[in-house]
């Protein structure tokens, strides 16, 4: 039996009903969705909106047509970061960024002379909103933070943040890759203006999804134009949701399979998945912490952080336990930096990276007893 | 029984070993790939590649590392033309470019004064390459041209045009939407710079894939940046293929069913393929030409066209028909203008759109002569 414990890139098992969902659309429907006007063609609309819908609802929003499907979270928090930037806009950002953002905001830096202020987080990962307000100036256009840190798993005061941003009317943008079905999120009471997710961590759903939820008036511009199914003699993109930022075919298999995830969610209930998570991080926390040798990164706090855990063993490389871990155990980690490296400044592991493990929603105690003992074995 | 004909916006069904292979990925690996260093994560990086090397084979291409995978080819073309063109620069293409192409020109146009000429073809589709050679300028930094029109299947000179492109250094984009996995393309043969390829079409794998194969040294930025697995302390996307324009977690699931289209194909046969569409295409022609009131656009010669037959019935609402068709017949056809304008300005059918039939690979004579039957059936 393998023991996957890399949930934090993308989750394993999924649900049945998500690999079902996705084959059975592709063997006894396989149409495109807002292109023919058959009743396949509608079936598959009707799908893609109930998808928009659950998640919709899932995050406590009302308008399903301003849920964007991209093919990645990468692709939506481009398309928010470069549809909103404008050359000399100054932007805010934490320090626990993924380079999903940060390579975003570095590469605008340079084409179009953005300024950018990073508020450094304590080496446990907790941001002092008040480093946020002091930063604000004129020309402050985007506010964008991780909601949870992917090397720390720190959970970042996501409303707080958004209420300074409401008041200075300055577009909020949370990158939820490690929170989004796993945390109760709330667009409205969280204060999030733009909340960017991932299909395919503890959404449960399949990779190739992703997506914008757009709970605001500022304008994103397109990433990509094309094909929209209607208003083809119209020569530019058309101004309304979702087509104004969805174009060419949709990943219909996918987004069906992601709405049966999200179905699978409300299910079990946020919070009875979000409980049970978090009780395996605290066991997981209590057990590490007995592993010879070892150096814990983060606030060790169930209640601060979500599933996601960082340490190295002294003396002995992260990557080199990593192979061992699988090879000799079939216990699947991740060794590195984990596309965060400005996080691991904040922690002093840029050089070495970190081992990580990311609890899902199907792992167990067992996994974590069988892994405790691996890591003390490794040792001997 | 229901028949399905609009194989140009999607094929269906395709091989059943396409969804066989993203049900057992997503049911038996669900890794990441080029994240994890443990095996299954290795199996999966190893099933991408493989996908990789079986375009690249198809297209007689011999570098699969710069085959990069996008979610559609809505978003190769975005991310080919953006990635090439900057301010003031000229572009040429044809009168019969998709939105995803034309869209995009005219976007730039506003946002970064590019010019761009268009070369209208004659009211069969043909383009008559002097014309191109005419209109290069000095500042011609791009030719982009469909090698079919979705509208009325025109097979378009692109070996002669690449010539020209070579002769002046300017680079040459393909677009292969209605073409790739039915005509044979060389890359090489045929002078393509960069073949934008989408999955779910001819190459009869699924939604969620498609791509660009980049045949030349030219320059392309980045559409989007971020995560690319390794190099994380780097703040900037990678300089090398694929990482340079592949960004964040890959629809693993979906390419590795298109990996197992593309091996379909290529048992067949895509010569054989071609030969079995073709025969259709030259069947449906014949039949279609005794419908009552029919006018059939574009060449109305399976050699000069892929399998997109485009037609209205005088008198009648195109919308109609393909709404009687589907709902008495169980017929699935499309109506409308095919997000391809400007190839109606050439046929006179802006206002009213056309009736398309798009064949496969699956369709049979039989299917044929149920429609035929059916639109004689409508007018009594």
């Amino acid at each position: 039996m393998s023991i996957y414990l890399d949930n934090a890139a993308t989750s394993y098992p999924k649900p049945r009903e998500v690999a079902d969902a996705v084959y059975n659309f592709m063997v006894n429907n396989g149409t495109s969705s807002g292109r023919g006007s058959y009743q396949k063609a509608m079936e598959s609309d009707f799908l893609i909106y109930n998808t928009r819908k659950e998640i919709a609802s899932l995050f406590n929003f009302n308008d399903p047509k301003k849920v964007i499907f991209t093919s990645n979270i990468t692709e939506a928090l481009n398309m928010a970061i470069k549809g909103i930037l404008k050359r000399g806009d100054h932007v805010i950002t934490s320090s626990l960024e993924h380079n999903a953002v940060w390579r975003c905001l570095k590469t605008l830096e340079k084409e179009i002379n953005i300024s950018i202020t990073k508020i450094d987080a304590n080496k446990e990962g907790y941001t002092n909103i008040k480093d946020i307000e002091e930063n604000i100036k004129d020309n402050t256009s985007l506010i964008v933070f991780t909601q949870a840190s992917n090397v720390l798993g720190t959970i970042q005061p996501i409303k707080d943040i958004g209420a300074i941003a409401r008041r200075y009317k300055i577009p909020f943008l949370v990158d939820a890759a490690q929170s989004a079905g796993v945390l109760p999120i709330d667009v409205k009471e969280d204060n999030i203006d733009i909340l960017a997710f991932t299909g395919h961590k503890s959404l449960l759903g399949p990779m190739g999804t992703g997506g914008l939820l757009i709970n605001c008036e500022y304008n994103i511009e397109p990433l990509k134009v094309g094909g929209t199914g209607g208003d083809s003699a119209y020569e530019y993109q058309p101004n309304y949701y979702p087509n104004k930022l969805e174009t060419g075919t949709l990943n219909v298999s996918g987004i069906i399979g992601l709405g049966e995830a999200v179905k699978f969610i409300k299910n079990k209930g946020i919070i009875n998945i979000h409980n049970k998570e978090k009780e395996l991080v605290r066991y997981a926390l209590d057990k590490l912490k007995s592993v010879n040798n070892i150096q814990i990164y983060g606030p060790q706090d169930s209640d601060k952080i979500v599933s996601v855990i960082s340490f190295n063993i002294k003396n002995t490389m992260a990557e080199e336990i990593a192979y061992t871990l699988d090879n000799k155990y079939n216990i699947m980690v991740r060794a590195g930096l984990h596309c965060a490296p400005s996080a691991h400044d904040l922690i002093g592991t840029k050089d070495i990276g970190t081992l990580r493990i990311g609890i899902g929603y199907f792992n167990e105690r067992e996994d974590i007893d069988i892994l405790v003992r691996a890591l003390n074995e490794i040792q001997i």
